[in-house]
């Protein structure tokens, strides 16, 4: 006898990458969060608002980043909808769109959230392998005819960028929803949102969490067409946005220089990060996201993944097809960039001995 | 042809009551929120932390509030979930027990949220009415055969209050789970924690925005045996509660002092705002919650509740079976409460005019 559902029962949930709470002195190159600071000015809004506005609800629809969004990307507010991370997008597109036993597709290996929010809704997740360098598979994706089609781009944990033209050229032949997951977008070429604005069927959704540096404030928005953003409105929480995150977060989106500054100090760093990790022997996907794939020399990426953590340097592995031979490593500042490749080659002469 | 599922395409969704931003100088007793400013510690917690910390992602799991909230009760953390306000658990509860078509029951009038929860998920709302005097209509809930039951002690927007006893009772015979969403609990005879929290069905949910006077904070907690909290945790976005939240629900629900002399100050302004109604002709329902709802002297709410908002006091008003001729009004501050009595004296005058 249960009380859950079936699908919730059967299911283990996802796990995130782990979290060390306080100063734990770990090199915390895990879960692609920015080595650097948020702007200052969001640290001011938090030192000299006055808080006790807390006793009363946020505004419903946090129409202060709305605009500040739609500013931004030449959009009406209508077109914005704003969340608690792209976390709650992602799964509140699914509930609007994807009834029991209808399918959600994607192309493998991806963002490991995407078959969990499917069992968590009984819907069937229909994965699609990535090409042998990890590219697109856009027609085998259009052959799914599932509901919802989510697309990460920049993809995690590869770091391939897909051209947004031939997302929209997927979007035109695709009968369902389309996602664009961009949380990594600015770390990339840039931006879909120009030519995916416009399409009746596809949503772009982005965070504060990566390129603003605000992975512990939980604020995401997505942009899409009036109708589809109306539908999503629908199903969200009454007041998904607290009043704290909506201020916070329209400073930060405000502040366009300081998040461009960093993400052209983790862009530096990628490509030295990269070179580095080719010098003592992985074999390093091309990345346009803060985080780079490598295979490791021998091919158990787990023994590595453990190796590291006994030194104290935390990165991310799934023991999952296409993955297990590889380590997900963010980008982190010069100096834990550094003490990764040291921790790497001690590693590897402790192998070798 | 419609992107959304059929349940969602003939929605409309939940309203809120309405949230003037800024200082509107509206008398504001619409949506139940607490007078009086949360904890100075609050205050504290968000000037003096270095809020840095927010480039990283918070503890999934918000153990530092779980910690708290179980030493207050007497519980393991494991008995203890957090979340982005108490309207998220009831979500979430939605998602892990209720499958598409299947019953989930309440007793009406309540909140008006829960049968737009049916909605989003595609289940059935079986509402069964509470009695003349609003009491709990224990037997015919039983008969529903639900998956899911919410109780809301003291009820919303009725302030009627259920012996704990009496909802342990029921959920000894019911064979789906029981959620009691004690929202306003601490305005009453207290929680129903004590007597229910060794029911193996039942989830006692509450929250930070009336009583701790957080609504702006979006923060709530569930407490019930361990293997339904573990199923909930299936099913939650993996990282619910922002790192600011966590660090200022633990500081609220430290300072139980203050929001203990809130509470009473707003017991005593309840007494004396329900005498005032009284004199004006209002017929008052005894409250145990932080609000009145009270049936005015011509039957006709909607009326009232347009003179009312004229002259910028804000309450509310649902054009529904037992509710279009009363009022629900939020205890205000003792200026607060004054300013809507004269304004209903003037309303009164105004329509004998």
């Amino acid at each position: 006898m249960t009380y859950f559902r079936k699908n919730i029962e059967a299911m283990t949930g996802y796990t995130p990458g782990e979290q060390p709470q306080g100063d734990s002195g770990a090199v915390k190159l895990n879960t692609n969060e920015n080595p650097y600071p948020p702007s200052p000015r969001v640290l001011e809004v938090l030192r000299r608002t006055d808080w006790s506005l807390l006793r009363k609800y946020p505004d419903p629809m946090a129409n202060k980043v709305r605009d500040v969004v739609a500013r931004r990307f030449g959009l009406r507010r209508e077109q914005v909808l704003c969340a608690n991370g792209s976390d709650e997008l992602l799964r509140m597109v699914v509930t609007a769109c994807v009834g029991e036993g209808e399918a959600i597709a994607y192309a493998t290996p991806t963002y490991s959230l995407y078959p969990v929010l499917a069992e968590i809704q009984g819907a069937r997740a229909v994965e699609v392998e990535r090409s042998e360098d990890f590219s697109l598979p856009a027609e085998a994706l259009l052959e799914t005819g599932a509901r919802l089609l989510f697309i990460c781009n920049p993809n995690a944990p590869t770091g391939t960028w897909t051209e947004p033209d031939a997302i929209a050229a997927l979007a035109d032949g695709f009968r369902g929803v389309v996602v664009v997951d961009e949380a990594y977008a600015d770390f990339g070429p840039g931006s879909g949102l120009a030519v995916l604005k416009d399409k009746p069927n596809v949503l772009v959704f982005r965070t504060l969490s990566k390129s603003h540096s605000l992975a512990g404030l939980r604020f995401g928005y997505a942009v899409g067409p009036e109708d589809l953003i109306a539908g999503l409105v629908k199903v969200k929480d009454s007041y998904n946005c607290d009043a704290v995150s909506v201020e916070v977060a329209a400073a930060a989106l405000e502040d366009e220089a300081w998040m461009q500054a960093n993400v052209e100090k983790v862009r530096s760093e990628r490509a030295r990060l990269s070179e580095g990790l080719a010098r003592l022997g992985f074999a390093v996907l091309p990345s346009e996201a803060n985080f780079v794939l490598a295979a490791v020399p021998d091919g158990d990426a787990g023994r590595w993944h453990k190796a590291l953590k006994a030194r104290r340097i935390l990165v991310r592995y799934w023991n999952r097809p296409r993955l297990s031979d590889k380590l997900r490593i963010t980008v982190g500042t010069p100096e834990q960039n550094d003490r990764l490749l040291s921790g790497i080659e001690a590693v590897r002469k402790e192998m070798a001995a």
